[in-house]
């Protein structure tokens, strides 16, 4: 199962709105037959890619799958029924489908006969599918916000220098968040400063996500660098914004709402759009906005070991101003990336599996 | 060697103006047959209590001492007299003492035709008296900069409220920082906020540290509670500042520069008391005028799982303007303490042993 769970994470960012999935089936003696991943949307579920790697030796085996398999015919036949074809003797899956629409596979492969066990590294497998579970659960793209600062937390100097703070191998792993996510977001403020690109690079074989820049009166330049075509692009914008400058650029227009446009209608429509993940990457006016929305489920900081003593935080308006309202996370790792420390960080009361 | 190092620790906070020291001796077959560790400045060197507790056996055994044994004749005898009087054999020491009025112990030794080897696990003997070779390279105590803050930077919200930002075992923490310090210093601005009492609590046998606190005009209650009799007391005022208020309280007058205490000034006077190793405590102010001054040789941050968006930085006015001009530092260690996470970083310049 453990192996079924690294497949499985080979497909994130390029399966949404689907989950990532990994297989692995046994033959009778335990060795491996054949292996495969879910690794686009509309592609082959990860069962189907390891029948087929299996082919005849299927007839007996055992398959190790990390999501419940699929009952429902979408753009590919239901993954049970193709179990069953094959001839697998026993089904292992790690999670349960919470999908309305595609959940009852391990129903149908008892009754067909199949010994059907569920919950193997559930815990691990939720983790690796946390941003899809999420979304599921709440209707809403799963969000993580994406900071680097300083060990006293400034995210850039007095004068708004910030090039670098972090270092080579943080700015890397940044690309891949952005690889595994399906849309990558920025405020206004970020637009104009930085005027962004916001594509992965230096990632063989990635999927693009989709970039989005929130700007309420669509001041953007069409020159902008985030219009290129490395990757889609969606300008989000307030009703009567004036976009005639931008000709043929994928536009969305939301109700301001005292002048800003509202954290959760936004996720509403990206998720409408088939965005399961989205990565906030600033600024702090941003973050502090889906932080006060309650729409931030996962902190990815990237702390440099520098001092400042002035400039701005990452973080700022959430809305909090007594230390008893602190938004209080559990760190779940902590890890060096290059001389800097990533810290990640889920809210408290988040279920187990984020 | 290690078990050396070990020993050496345990006297972390109370053998200054000393070093630590550990020394571990081991007959011809390897058994242990002393140990000791220098408990308290004036009391016995470590290779005294070691010799102590080895008697006879001493005589052909081998001695490990985490520093040269001292070759001269201040409150106790010279160690390396000692360790010849009893017969050692063989004496491998990790550090050379740095300081020239007791350094020649190695030579001693070879003279009286002992086997002597130095260097071994030296990088780790270093790091277990970075204080004490810190404060006899530059000629005044070693600086740890100590903060707690927000994973977004805070070191308390937007109303100034800051209890309880870190955990509980993080608060404990810094007991155990307290009490391995010869001084704990805080500034004005914290003096007047928190009236701070910066005893050691919890930790049984602990010397308490010198508490310090920088009073400009010495505008201290004779109430506040570092005036009590937990530990000694020293308020550093400017020259003019009337301290008529606290009768029987040990004041340090300092001539202002800019209306503030001259760091490096107060640190030489601290030298001169003795003191070799200083826990700041706070607040933003003390630690930026520290930091301008170059004079922090080690941060350490407990950094605690929630976010604020707005509130004060742990850090300020360091007169950093550019991030081409951050101090950067080197993490040399990041650990979980209790829900929080304590980082450990020194200047990224600084030589090995910090």
């Amino acid at each position: 199962m453990r192996r079924a769970i690294e497949l499985a994470s080979r497909g994130l960012g390029s399966t949404s709105p689907n989950p990532v999935v990994g297989c692995v089936i046994t033959d009778p003696t335990g060795a491996v037959v054949g292996e495969g991943w879910h690794q686009r949307a509309g592609g082959p579920h990860a069962e189907v890619h390891a029948l087929r790697a299996a082919g005849e030796a299927a007839r007996g085996a055992t398959a190790y799958v990390t999501l419940e398999p699929c009952n429902h015919t979408g753009r590919t036949g239901p993954c049970a029924q193709a179990l069953i074809d094959a001839g697998i003797a026993r089904v292992v899956y790690a999670v349960s489908d919470p999908n309305p629409q595609a959940s009852g596979g391990g129903a149908t492969l008892r009754v067909a006969g199949i010994a059907t066990e569920a919950g193997l590294l559930a815990d691990e497998a939720e983790q690796g599918n946390a941003a899809w579970l999420t979304s599921v659960r709440l209707g809403r793209p799963h969000v993580t916000w994406k900071y680097a600062a300083t060990l006293d937390g400034r995210s850039a100097a007095e004068d708004g220098s910030s090039r670098w703070i972090t270092s080579a191998e943080s700015r890397a792993d940044v690309h891949r968040l952005r690889a595994e996510a399906d849309a990558v977001l920025v405020g206004g403020g970020t637009l104009r400063t930085d005027d962004p690109h916001l594509a992965v690079r230096g990632i063989e074989g990635a999927t693009q996500p989709l970039r989005v820049a929130l700007d309420t009166r669509a001041g953007l330049f069409p020159t902008a660098r985030i219009l290129d075509d490395a990757g889609p692009t969606l300008i989000v914008t307030g009703e009567d914004a004036d976009t005639r400058h931008l000709p043929g650029v994928d536009v969305l227009r939301l109700p301001l709402r005292d002048g800003r446009l509202p954290v959760a209608l936004l996720l509403t429509e990206l998720y409408a759009r088939g965005v399961r993940s989205v990565l906030l990457e600033g600024g702090p006016a941003l973050a502090g906005a889906f932080l006060e929305a309650g729409a931030v489920d996962r902190v990815i900081g990237y702390i440099a070991p520098a001092l400042l003593g002035a400039g701005p935080a990452a973080l700022a308006g959430a809305g909090i101003t007594n230390i008893a309202h602190a938004v209080r996370l559990e760190i779940t790792e902590a890890v060096r990336s290059g001389t800097d420390l990533r810290i990640t960080a889920v809210p408290a009361n988040a279920p187990k599996e984020h």
